[in-house]
């Protein structure tokens, strides 16, 4: 609630990608100001927002009304929230809408809410005709920092989560942090999860600065979120420039990834937010980093007492070894049998190694999974 | 009949797009070899081949033998042919099956046929795991020069053609002339439209060769085939190393299309070859050239009579004005209310232009229409 006024833009990042470069802005209470702003950087007159319901009520008229007064018909869609109808299904009838709205190459196509609203309108805003320009206003700190920069679009199948997708950058990254007054305590913290990775992979300073201001950063102190979130950015700014389509470094991305995948998976992408996926991912990857040799003993025990102040989960939720196994099977990042899995060296340092299954996910590693094996 | 026997690179013409630069090879019979240069130019060791029934039955064979003996394990899968199943149903599929093969990233997806399998071969290509290489090789003349070279792929919605879809450029296309000896003539003739189209907005010379040769180009004879189709295949390459995304120059290469697209639709894709659409595209779009005082008079008489010499379509099917409009309108180069319309200057230059739909279909141009018109 602690958010101050602010105005349209207060601090800017770049993601450098040559002729498709972009910037993301960040402001404070800035969506009237963002009609303007993609007028500029598209030259767009058409476009279609695309959002969920409560943000739908809440941001979405301002908006509108921003679109207007910069000269854009804007055109709103509302789709169902929840990862689990981010599929081919809606992909279509998205399609079936935009050609009923009598959209082409031109308009823009702006997506307003958290990842799965943006790679869901990303995906779509990708293939619709060859591709439309897109523009990510992201209201959850986990797809201002993460999902929305980037180029990552893709929805679901029902073997595992973004199996189908497509790189399309973004014209405009726009950070409105007033948004996320109205962001539920649990999807903060789903979110800070996501910070804490790119400090984990990247830079331990950053860590350091988590550890000594996480609790402001969780109540929204404009004086630790704003440049905590700049800072996040421009990790995943400078990675994603390094390593546009994923081919090395974008992958130290994924670190926790395989195991939350896999988690959220196996419970339907229902019950945990992605976040909570990610920070048991992380601290099982730390564990596994320091067994196989990688990282010093107490990195996962640092990266766990931080995940836990701001109240995220920690350990792996009770499922069988070999449906933990089934599911990363279909892990995208698999090449022949190995895992592509990505571990710390210490805090603020990661590195991916193939990895086989077993050496991911020993018998022994069972915890809280051995409460539901076959002969309990 | 009269193709020549020949080694596996007698021609070789380069689509220059910096780091996503490719090579389209020509040869005679070379689909032994074919697999020597995949895997030394994607480094894959996994592959798919999509082809379709009789293309399947008369070359799939030796492709997967020659990717065998290079070292890459292969799996084949034959999908329905015809524009009709080139569709989202059947990306979905495809997705399904690319899963249940356990394929990723690093495996290459191989289109053995004509456009439409590379077209939908490469937009799955495109979206599976956000992108997987590619490899195009082309089975018929008209994909030989137009659908294999520029990284367009994608798939019809109810609503029209290509309508989704990405770009998604392959890392090799491969051309062996000899599978030409079994298509048949028809098809052999709408391919040769597609070239007459290259010839008629760019190069006013290889219009004259073509003049003077097509009939030894139906023939298939070495000394008229392999000159020609790399002339043709260069000035596609050229016209995408220019214009990667169609923002300008390359939609120069729709010439003919808007009306081409509207015809396949109204006859849902059935019963009309892509080629010979086109070809009464063109003859229409040359004489708007004429009438809107774009091209010289006799400009479309010349196209028309080079077009009829190898037994293609010049006349508009009767359908009426209405249902053409309607048609038109959901054409992707649509922008506002005026069409993006490719027209003639004179044989071998060409030239885009904003158009109303009064412009490219007046109602007095009717012809075989008024056959069908609501009071006959």
């Amino acid at each position: 609630m602690s958010v101050a006024k602010g105005g349209a833009v207060l601090r800017k990042v770049t993601v450098a990608l040559g002729e498709r470069s972009y910037p993301v802005c960040l402001g404070i209470d800035n969506l009237d100001q963002a009609g303007e702003f993609i007028a500029r950087r598209t030259k767009a007159t058409r476009a279609v927002v695309l959002t969920v319901s409560t943000v739908n009520r809440r941001y979405a008229p301002k908006l509108m009304r921003s679109l207007k007064a910069a000269g854009i018909r804007a055109s709103r869609i509302e789709v169902p929230d929840g990862d689990a109808t981010k599929n081919l299904r809606q992909v279509a009838k998205l399609y079936d809408a935009f050609l009923e709205l009598g959209l082409d190459r031109s308009s823009v196509v702006i997506s307003l809410g958290g990842g799965m609203v943006g790679d869901l309108a990303g995906f779509v805003a990708a293939s619709y005709l060859r591709g439309m320009p897109f523009v990510q206003i992201p209201t959850t700190i986990l797809s201002m920092v993460d999902a929305s920069i980037g180029g990552k679009t893709g929805v679901n199948l029902k073997q595992g989560k973004n199996l189908v997708g497509a790189f399309h950058q973004p014209k405009l990254v726009w950070l409105d942090v007033g948004t996320l007054r109205s962001l539920p305590n649990r999807e903060r913290a789903a979110g800070v999860a996501e910070i804490i990775k790119v400090a984990a992979i990247w830079d331990e300073d950053f860590f350091a600065l988590l550890e000594s201001d996480v609790e402001a950063l969780m109540a929204l102190d404009p004086e630790v979120l704003l440049p905590v979130l700049e800072r996040a950015c421009s990790i995943k700014a400078e990675v994603v420039s390094r390593d546009e389509r994923e081919a090395g470094l974008r992958m130290l991305l994924n670190f926790g990834h395989t195991l939350a995948h896999a988690i959220e998976k196996l419970r339907n992408y229902r019950g945990i937010l992605h976040g909570e996926a990610v920070a048991i991912g992380m601290v099982f990857a730390a564990e596994r980093s320091e067994t196989l040799g990688f990282a010093p003993s107490g990195t996962a025990e640092r990266l766990r007492t931080l995940l836990e102040r701001v109240g995220l989960p920690t350990e792996i939720p009770g499922f069988e070894r070999k449906a933990y196994l089934e599911a990363l099977r279909v892990d995208k990042k698999k090449r022949d049998s190995h895992i592509q899995f990505v571990v710390l060296r210490g805090i603020g340092r990661a590195e991916t190694v193939p990895l086989s299954m077993t050496e991911i996910y020993p018998a022994q590693q069972r915890r809280a999974a051995t409460g539901r094996s076959k002969k309990a």
